[in-house]
């Protein structure tokens, strides 16, 4: 017994060090976005990929590999002394294996080559995107198309290639379930989109001038409401809103305060990192350097984000509670405004072609649009040719609107460029799952609008600390949502939410 | 020849290796002391500890050593093929041996004890320091000295166990050398504090309410004007201003923004971490790997700093271009106050208890105090419980002024704490060669005081860069400075200068 702990303390404190390594990949990534000066990218690229390369070759070090190899067998998963640990200590173990089995599977020459081409795409998208010349890009998207698809095969899949892609980002997911819930959503939210965007709303007073030191104060003040702890986090400026944490104890957000769209630039932004920055907060602390300590897919963390940005950030109570603050904040902005004209304008239905932009009733559509596309590229029935029609012909199916351009269409989004097919339906799913853990806070706390009406958000954090946040990977989504909700995942959710918030 | 080429370039690209590490090293530092929030310093210690060992194992590593082996004889310091490399490529690899040496004098287990002693003393002498308790500091500070003394055993030394100390901070410099320069300086400035110290002078001005948005925009331009490449330097705010570079096109300079104290605490630390910013900026990028692309020593990187802050920052003609700004910046405090004035102000020469907001004249003399403390602890002929005694007695006769508490006299410095005996002397020697390359510039440009006085500054810098920054470690201090100024260290420049600027 005392051995399998002696064990495991050597691999804990190999793990340790592999942590520390990504904590400091963290910090370069943030300060490259907020106070490098800009000519020091130089040496920064030259940084980032000399530590990547060294946690990486730890980490399927034959050091690593022999100190878990004694613990777990790597090839059938069977823990050697069950009884030697405990319950945090196997699952740390069975997650371990996981990652090991999944970064050998790519060779580093493919890693290396996949790189390369994202690396060159980025750029040539930016200048493709600016000329509005999709056949620029064409070449470039071909290249990491056929790379993608290499990548599914080494990382192999039953049924359907693109279920490869989807295991990376959001473990358990398949082309099968995505389906069912998208079929699900797709027909309800075209026709709510089209009921509400009828609706003319009057949003003017939410674009002018507004003071960065101001903007900022009224940021914090919503922070610290929401139950951030004193000391370990901040908020940034940057040209694009991100959250990263370097630990529990070190969390850093972004937003953007040079703006002239108060709502979306910035207030909204900052409670959707916000709720990312709990989340990584309320990672279990005592598991730092194991997959315990982390965060379980990208589809639960956008759900953090996503729950507190729309389901309460867009709420009334919430409003109740801060708009006096804001219109004190801006006087000359919204004294004139009343809280109803402010909810009404910060909760409008109107299709557009940018996704980020996007409505919380329109955004999925957008999403799944991608998937359905990304979809089609993989199986080979939309070529990249065809994609600007497939495209516009689905924005005319799904919002009623065409793109003029293909800077608002098809190449809009970075994360062709940089490899990330697959990733979009996490944005989705994001909803889905925020809708029902939301449904369930609610039903727990019927008095939730009272409380929040009186700026009292942290039975929400807690709640979710204790249902989501702590348990990391413990748990595959599919158990993590059955003990926080009492089921799986079921978009009825997002659509009882949706039609209760817009009164249909 | 072609051989020799393909070695050094293997070298070189692990050398890259580990300048990158090293890079990053500076990045926590920087981050740590400007924007971290404060419950992240747990995790940084351990990355910080981390990165460092990293980059001592892959320096001592026998992948390097025989990289460095195969080029040039590890024990003879003999270059095989002299033929087969450029001049710079023989100096690095001169250089490089000299780092791998003195990286192997001492022992890991030493290195660990003297960092985990330094570390206690310096939290406990900030209490000690608090509470003005010497002797609570007493057995820590004895820990350190012996440690230091084992310490320059290890490094080995001639004629004094300090010449280790010195060796190591300021290469080529020895207790006979600094003795000789001292000597020559210590009743002069001793007689010069006296003869100006009888003049009062009005500085009230100088302290007050600042906006630290105007003052960061003053530190600006001072910053632009001196020569600094746009997009290659940043300045921040922190609790003591410091200078680090994480690449000649990275640098980031800090300075204390929320202030009363607006000429010592945020102007003249602003234009002397610059000095030191324009120094790492001025090196070598083609060397950035090398030895030849590092600081040469502490002194010479302390000259830099020295000679923009006193020598130009504290000149009239300097300020003939730059109080009208400053009035403009902030009239409420200068408007009303003449030029002569503030510069009477900005160089009053009075005694004072604390070193860092020492005038030009009486600074050498702490240092000179420092070092005569330093050199008898380490020979023995000054017990540790004599230091506060010793420190009393110097400071009267070399200032005419006493001490009331520890804390503005043996305990000011963390320095000791710090294990860092042998640093002080720096400091001075900084004023010392800045005073000589002063002399030098000045004399090979007439017409000085005209052009800075019209805000032209870069002829300076580039005279800087020419002769000393881009040289790096190409030569030793002596060489430099004979290339430089035509001879080697003079403290009669200095002493000229303060005669002439004093009107003796």
């Amino acid at each position: 017994m005392k051995n399998t702990q002696l064990l495991y303390e050597k691999l804990l404190e190999k793990a340790k060090e592999i942590k520390v390594l990504k904590s400091i990949c963290t910090l370069i990534d943030w300060d490259q976005e907020t106070y490098m000066p800009p000519k020091g990218l130089k040496i920064r690229s030259t940084q980032k990929e000399h530590l990547e390369a060294l946690i990486h070759k730890e980490f399927t070090s034959t050091q690593f590999q022999e100190l878990l190899g004694a613990l777990i067998n790597l090839e059938t998963g069977k823990i050697f002394d069950e009884s030697g640990l405990d319950e945090t200590q196997k699952a740390a173990l069975i997650e371990w294996r996981v990652d090991l089995l999944k970064s050998k599977k790519l060779p580093d020459e493919f890693v290396k080559k996949f790189a390369r081409a994202t690396s060159e795409a980025v750029s040539e998208w930016g200048v493709a995107k600016n000329n509005n010349d999709f056949n620029a890009f064409i070449p470039h998207l071909k290249k990491i198309i056929n790379l993608t698809k290499e990548k599914a095969e080494y990382l192999g899949y039953k049924d359907h290639p693109y279920n490869a892609l989807l295991e990376d980002y959001e473990r358990g997911m398949n082309v099968k379930k995505l389906d069912k819930l998208f079929n699900g959503l797709k027909p309800f939210l075209i026709d709510l989109t089209k009921k509400l965007s009828q609706k003319t709303v009057n949003d003017t007073f939410l674009y002018g001038e507004f003071s960065p030191e101001k903007l900022f104060e009224f940021d914090y003040e919503i922070l610290k409401h929401m139950g951030f702890e004193e000391g370990t986090y901040r908020l940034d400026a940057s040209n694009h809103p991100f959250c990263l944490s370097l630990s529990p104890d070190d969390v850093r957000m972004t937003t953007v305060v040079k703006t002239s769209d108060i709502f979306a630039a910035n207030i909204s932004s900052v409670i959707h990192e916000a709720g990312h920055g709990l989340y990584e907060q309320g990672l279990d602390k005592e598991q730092f350097a194991t997959p315990i300590g982390e965060f379980l897919t990208m589809g639960i963390h956008e759900s953090q984000s996503k729950l507190w940005e729309c389901f309460l950030g867009q709420s009334l109570s919430f409003w109740e509670y801060f708009y006096p603050k804001l219109q004190k904040q801006f006087p000359s902005h919204f004294s004139h405004v009343s809280l109803n004209t402010f909810y009404q304008a910060i909760n409008q239905v109107r299709p557009s072609m940018i996704r980020i932009y996007a409505d919380e009733v329109t955004y999925c559509l957008h999403v799944i649009l991608r998937y359905e596309m990304e979809k089609g590229i993989l199986e080979g029935s939309i070529e990249v040719e065809q994609i600007p029609d497939v495209w516009n012909k689905k924005m005319h199916e799904y919002l009623a609107i065409t793109p003029k351009t293909h800077k608002e269409g098809c190449l809009q989004d970075i994360h062709w460029a940089w490899g990330l097919f697959g990733y979009f339906p996490t944005y989705a799913l994001g909803n889905l799952y925020a809708a029902q853990m939301f449904n369930q806070l609610i039903s727990l706390f019927p008095d939730w609008k009272e409380r929040v009406s009186q700026g009292h958000l942290t039975f929400i954090k807690d709640w979710l600390h204790e249902n989501i946040h702590r348990h990391g990977r413990r748990y595959s989504t599919e158990e993590l949502m059955k003990r926080a909700t009492g089921e799986v995942l079921n978009e009825e959710y997002f659509k009882k939410y949706l039609m209760e918030k817009y009164s249909i």
